[in-house]
């Protein structure tokens, strides 16, 4: 077996014993494994220890800090500031980015947003952008810096450069059972922040059956332990928990979302995709100095709506970056799935519940989303969902459209569906989107 | 990163969550990692969760065997019947098995003894034999036999294609601060045991200071787990806790310990080394049904030292692998240290504590020991207590001799051999050196 340049074993006895690691041992220990000095069998040994063991705040931040160090670091406030980013955690139906990202960009407030192509029942934002036919979000540093400050605004892949040790301990938690571990997933979002290097961040943490943070309780330590590893590196960082319980909006699946995101922003958006969007550009507006309070926010975001420029954005960014740009004005020119399956409600009452991941489950099914990386997504399949939880129906009311491949992929899903839903006599009592803000 | 022929990242999960493995899943696992097809940052995650989350007696057991069925097994049992092995956790000044084994022998119980070169702060009994020139102790399984049918008795070093599997987890574990885990050690401790697959097999835990159980708790924990493993095998297992707070015996250091068991095999050893053989010669001359109880097998025992068959045994075999047996009659010809150093009572009172560990460590320091695999031992350096715990000194009484490579390593050693030393105006309490014995 190999030896490192210091002691690793010390190092992973110790976090095996519960002991804290100090930032400089961390530093040593992220620089040694990205250098491939520290082999991953020591790596995998630690990783477990931290998800038995934990990592304090401090711990986080230091770990996170190192992970953005272990590539070059892009730094984008220095090139300007106040300058944005935001991220959600993710969630069935959270198309959010795609309109929050022109609306605050819009009234001022310049964003680069760098994603990932993420896991899951649907595709990630940059996955959602590329339903636009055309549209190339593969952009090097330079032009991210050209089209940011062209335009106010660039969407771009995550280049793998990007905090290259997240990607190789991101590879290596995946194979050894250690993805589930709350430092760990705080480390590994902020450090590609860290790394990307805004002045301002908003992070919307999804709490619920439909996100990868199941109770309150786990979101807010996410929420704490990623504001403070921003704060830790100079970015004003601010963090909401919103509800995951049911898909958000009515649109799950790529070009549908997308086409629900122009919807949103041209002000006829689903009641919870508008209000969770406002409420997101006012709080950045806001943290970021280009409005004097939430309020002053919250009109500004508003009026781009309601005059256009925040479509008129989206649309001027799509144009940019390569897209055609008559989607936002002409959304049927959005990929089309060949059959629309209508499933009506089995019986009369209120809806009590939809089980988000159930729900997104049944997406992934259709194609929308990726098991494994590299899986090719279907941007034109996915779910309309025609009535959500406290709509009163009549049994045969229409209640959900699959958007799917064939006629027998849809059908094979139905009962699955179904599933998803609890019906009630009486109205279930409204449940908040927004359920608290965390800032440091 | 490679997959393996079945959901290992599912089996580290389960474990991680607190789940226990079935004994089909950890076969797959032993087998598809002795193959390679399982690599070693997924053990390595795996390891570390069964530190965190432990093994039932089922798991250890079935883990045992999957690691001794990852090589050929010797399974000695079948070629005669009773066939003994014994085996000490280890402590300092542990020699026990240079004498018991040639006693039982020359009570009619054959014994097929094969011990690993271990690490520690002296030798195992491998390498106290080696002391002995010209001893050879790299016997092929067909000499070993040979010897078994010869001599009734056969000490061999372990070959290495006994139960690969255990050296290849030793060696990650080892590097991966996975050692501290009592159903692991249970596993290979007795993985090689079952390999080598005697009919009865007398297991000494050593608790205290000096061995690597701290705790009755834990001693009692690897006990049951290792009765149960042998258990499961077919192997008649008994284990006896015994106390391992002071060195067992005078003698620490390989040469040294080599003329204490020849005192003791001629009747004229220490009383706790005399009083452990007696009792371990006892119960295994019993549970093996050569004697009807153990008061026959004492009286068996005591026979054989006092007319010197027992003696006469190990000469027998010392002479059948190639050592000078002459040395078993004038123990003057094993090898001596250059310089002894006298080391006496710096207060006048009784010895009431002597830390184990401490001692081991002096011994380590002069030379006795193997820090790392592959490490020269010399056999001549070690310690002589001139006084154990309850004796009543005076000041200037001989207390210690140090046997050093040269007067200043004795003289570096002083200090810290005298702080292992706890003085009393009043005697201690007498400790009980057998503390427990437990069976299937």
């Amino acid at each position: 077996m190999t030896q490192a340049p210091f002691n690793v074993v010390d190092l992973i006895r110790r976090k095996r014993d519960g002991a804290a690691h100090s930032a400089g041992e961390l530093a040593a220990l992220i620089a040694a494994y990205t250098r491939g000095d520290v082999p991953d069998y020591q790596m995998a040994a630690w990783l477990m220890a931290v998800v038995w063991r934990g990592m304090t705040a401090e711990e986080t931040s230091a770990l996170t800090l190192a992970m953005a160090d272990s590539g070059a670091r892009l730094n984008i406030r220095k090139y300007m500031t106040p300058v944005a980013d935001k991220h959600s955690t993710g969630g069935v139906g959270d198309k959010l980015t795609l309109i929050v990202v022109p609306l605050v960009a819009a009234c001022g407030l310049p964003v680069a947003k760098m994603s990932g192509r993420g896991l899951g029942h649907t595709g990630g934002t940059i996955d959602k952008l590329e339903a636009i036919p055309g549209m190339r979000t593969d952009l090097s540093r330079r032009q991210l810096l050209y089209r940011l400050r062209a335009h106010g605004l660039a969407v771009a892949a995550q280049s793998t450069d990007l905090a290259p040790a997240d990607g190789k301990l991101y590879a290596l938690r995946d194979v050894t059972a250690t993805i589930e571990s709350i430092p760990l997933i705080a480390a590994s979002i902020m450090s590609k922040k860290l790394a990307i290097g805004p002045s301002h961040l908003l992070l919307d943490v999804k709490v619920g059956s439909g996100a990868f943070m199941k109770t309150a309780d786990d979101a807010r330590e996410l929420a704490r332990l990623m504001v403070r590893a921003g704060a830790a590196a100079g970015i004003h960082t601010v963090a909401m928990l919103t509800a995951m319980e049911q898909p958000l909006g009515d649109a799950v699946g790529n070009a549908l979302e997308v086409a629900e995101a122009i919807a949103t922003l041209r002000g006829k958006g689903p009641a919870d995709v508008t209000e969770l969007a406002l409420h997101e550009a006012e709080t950045l507006l806001a943290i970021s100095g280009i409005v004097a309070d939430e309020a002053e926010g919250r009109q500004r975001a508003e009026q781009a709506i309601a005059d256009g420029r925040a479509l008129a954005k989206l649309a001027e960014v799509v144009a940019a970056q390569g897209g055609d740009a008559t989607v936002i004005t002409a959304p049927a020119k959005l990929p089309q799935a060949p059959w629309i399956e209508r499933v009506t409600a089995p019986e009369a009452g209120y809806i009590a519940a939809i089980d988000a991941e159930a729900v997104g489950r049944v997406a992934g099914q259709l194609g929308a989303g990726r098991q494994r990386k590299g899986d090719v997504i279907d941007p034109a399949v996915g779910l309309l969902l025609r009535a959500k939880v406290g709509a009163h129906l009549t049994q045969g009311d229409p209640l959900v459209e699959l958007h799917a491949r064939s006629r027998e992929e849809a059908e094979a899903m139905r009962e699955t569906l179904l599933a998803a839903y609890r019906w009630s006599a009486q109205p279930p009592a409204p449940q908040p989107l927004l359920l608290e803000r965390i800032e440091g």
